[in-house]
């Protein structure tokens, strides 16, 4: 059975990811961060996800992203709220998070490294999603060449691969596909801001605005609480 | 004054490679890693050399690479000895951390973006070395040019630099060049098994095999402490 390590970060689009694996006959070995992120309640869900698949392993990695700040969602800056997300596509938007997925993928890279695997899943989207960097398939492409370049197991076999399943999928796309592999979306979380008491998501951050569009494009109701 | 991220391990090499950075006139920002090295009697020269020439800040980053194991130097393996350093210059040897300087770049890159920066000094040498995949010039290129995909700041300006001047010099050479730069040799740590108590290092490591050569090669004497 092929190792494959998942960036669970616990959002919509790592379960589809997972879920994605594991309908490929991957043995999934989850990876999460714990890294100051103002929305830790998604670890819950990453947790719950790796529980309910009982996937191989499933590891979270502290690190402290906060004594870097720079975003929204590391430090004391304000989640932007009701933004046009379409309009402001080419913008880079204040919850960047500087390097975040390459860090990230750096994690995995070494973690793969250490279980014997080449593959790593990674549930990037270039369309509907926020303007970041660290999500368009040239970043990813020259990562993969990276780390190729940078690592005992890509020298020996010259076959790291990174996956992006999602990458060329709009968000209601992702979300029929994530439904017809049974995931429970309720076991999942996108809000940048949520409810610190309840979890409860805002609606009204990027993040949000995605998956509530998403849900309603592809005729499926979103089963997560909002605010009112 | 232009500002520069250093990957400041409190080795020899990192060591070199701050004095050349402060002197060609960067304002330095070091960065220092607790990732559960064996050897972490690092960081203590890490901070004796922050302090001495009171760069504008130093962050440890702590991060746990011990719970992905796989090195000698983050898991329950001997640290070899007396090995030949040169003869098995091709072989990687157990004391490579998977991904270590994927990581660290990839720190480094999100301090470097939230801080302004585009300079990043990093203190790897491809000749006497110890066989890593990640300290060779065409990981590190490789490394630039995903920086300036998967980053704001890479996007809006693409320059930012892996700078390694230590990259095509011989440890004697490096020894060298830090004695004209004034370098404080007993300020820096290279072996990869000091004595737990009393932090001296062992002398028999490949790391201390390379730098005890080193000097004896540059004719200047190594002032730190060895292990009779």
């Amino acid at each position: 059975m092929k190792k494959a390590i998942i960036l669970l970060s616990g959002g919509l689009d790592s379960a589809t990811c997972l879920s994605i694996a594991l309908d490929l006959g991957y043995k999934c070995f989850g990876l999460s961060f714990d890294y100051g992120q103002r929305h830790k309640f998604e670890l819950d869900c990453a947790k719950k996800l790796a529980k309910h698949y009982k996937i191989a392993d499933h590891k979270i990695m502290k690190i402290d992203l906060r004594s870097f700040g720079g975003s929204a969602l590391t430090a004391d800056i304000e989640v932007p709220k009701h933004r046009d997300v379409d309009l402001q596509k080419n913008q880079i938007p204040i919850t960047y998070v500087p390097a975040r997925n390459t860090i990230f993928l750096s994690f995995a890279l070494g973690y793969a490294e250490v279980i014997n695997c080449n593959d790593i899943f990674i549930g990037v989207n270039a369309l509907d999603y926020s303007g970041y960097p660290d999500c368009r398939p040239e970043f990813i492409e020259s990562f993969e060449k990276m780390a190729n370049l940078g690592t005992k197991s890509g020298i020996d076999s010259g076959s790291i691969k990174i996956h992006t399943p999602l990458i060329d999928l709009k968000k209601f796309e992702i979300i029929l596909k994530a439904n017809l592999l049974d995931l429970n979306f309720k076991m999942t979380h996108s809000c940048y801001d949520p409810d610190e008491t309840n979890g409860r998501s805002c609606g009204h951050c990027d993040s949000c605005i995605l998956r509530l569009a998403g849900f309603k494009k592809a005729k499926i109701d979103d089963p997560i609480s909002y605010d009112e």
